[in-house]
């Protein structure tokens, strides 16, 4: 994929209205998930590390026991873009198939 | 754990009883486990593989794509034993766990 | 990627001398790895995995304990393709990057 | 094994000479990790979170591409213990088990 560019803040607004959870700060998604003990929540980070090495676009994530807090934003494009849309949707899956969560 | 003993063909059978999916067949517990994909696959074996290690007792075990093809035994017992239990318990844990399965 | 075509056995063959540890047997590639441990195959199976999500092409594998059999071809094409070479390439550099291998 | 006791700062400072790029601030242990690319990074997470389930004790850490910023304390014996110690030697381990770092 091309590296596209950096999205409107408006337009970053619309979209998150289709995308549980996340929020726009600072010029990046964020968005802490949960699960039920830490084997759940690295099996999460498992499926989004695959996910990022596909789309080659990578998360800043922090992980303590059962918690993953997320932040997402394109550096190149200084800001947010489609691939962080991308990236976040897959992730998003991914805690939904968790029944764990 | 101290090394576990091997369990006589009754006692594994009645214990089989309360796992769906196993069978017991050539000295080994059997299951194949089918996923939504790939990714939902190699999540449940990270899972697995953490319980592995956790309980130093590791599957002979087969992916393709989807698909994970199981098989428990201890081989220091020459049979089943309680540890191969805990590992298929979990496994089948970690499968219900996963909405993709 | 478009999906390619199955390569001559010729082809291969001489893809191979550039491949330390696969052979071309069965209309596949197959290779056995073997590391210190557990913990060291499964991050090479973690690693493999990034890859082959990447390359949206999956092995059929096989993993007891501290060895990962691999047998690597493209369905599709009813036989070996490029697809298979670059995963194979892939896990050699993956198996060499681990110093317990 | 059962929950140990918060060792003195003499004692993590005594033990932190035998674990190369460690350091004791603020009732932890940080190191930061640095790999080839997120392959090689993730692929040591896996490692650890592994070597965590063993334990069951288990880090904060975060991560970003190809590196890893790790915090370890125990949070019952509210300071540094002997599993922070196990946790942050098999760290060192994978991660000099890494050609790519």
């Amino acid at each position: 994929m091309n590296r596209p560019h950096k999205l409107a803040d408006e337009a970053v607004t619309s979209r998150l209205t289709a995308l549980p959870g996340w929020a726009h700060q600072d010029g990046k998604l964020h968005r802490e998930f949960r699960f039920a003990d830490f084997s759940a929540a690295f099996a999460f980070m498992t499926r989004a590390a695959m996910r990022a090495e596909q789309l080659d676009h990578h998360p800043d994530w922090f992980n303590v026991y059962n918690r993953v807090k997320v932040q997402l934003s394109t550096h190149d494009a200084g800001g947010v873009t489609e691939l962080d849309f991308l990236l976040a949707e897959a992730m998003n899956g991914f805690a939904a198939g968790s029944a764990n969560q």
